[in-house]
């Protein structure tokens, strides 16, 4: 009774939702990158038709762009964006 | 003569000394729960041999402390984590 079944399509549908949503389209774009990122071809021939995110997922360059990050490490974005997080320490004084 | 056809594992050199990092593990992490959250099992099926996540993931919740973010959401935690980013709004004034 799950749509996993479904022979035309490997995409579920809260996925296909979150994807609409340009956070979403982000979202799996720095999973996406991570793939990329380290090579994980095994992983990424699953991924992409899984999630379908070669429709909206641009490349890196695009990628850092879209959030606003320097594309200027060695390392995945994904863990750049933590790092800014980290940077911007976000924990709010409790007063 | 890359390492992918190592017959004893999957894992890449880089990735490896990328998870011997805290960062690291939580960066993988929040991609594991990323598939995990969408019930990606097709793809997790692929990424935890490839990536051997399975020794640094301890779940959701543990992730979610590890980042210092509150594991209350109803969205996968790398959607949070860009979310925190955005409120921080990391952006420093250029005076």
């Amino acid at each position: 009774q799950e749509s996993k079944t479904k022979p035309h399509s490997l995409v579920n549908k809260r996925l296909t939702s979150f994807l609409k949503t340009k956070d979403g389209q982000i979202t799996v774009g720095l999973v996406r990158e991570f793939l990329e990122f380290f090579e994980l071809d095994f992983t990424c021939s699953v991924f992409d038709p899984e999630t379908n995110v070669l429709k909206s997922y641009k490349g890196r360059n695009q990628l850092a762009a879209d959030i606003g990050l320097k594309d200027n490490t060695d390392t995945p974005l994904l863990h750049d964006v933590l790092q800014q997080l980290r940077n911007a320490s976000p924990t709010p004084a409790t007063p």
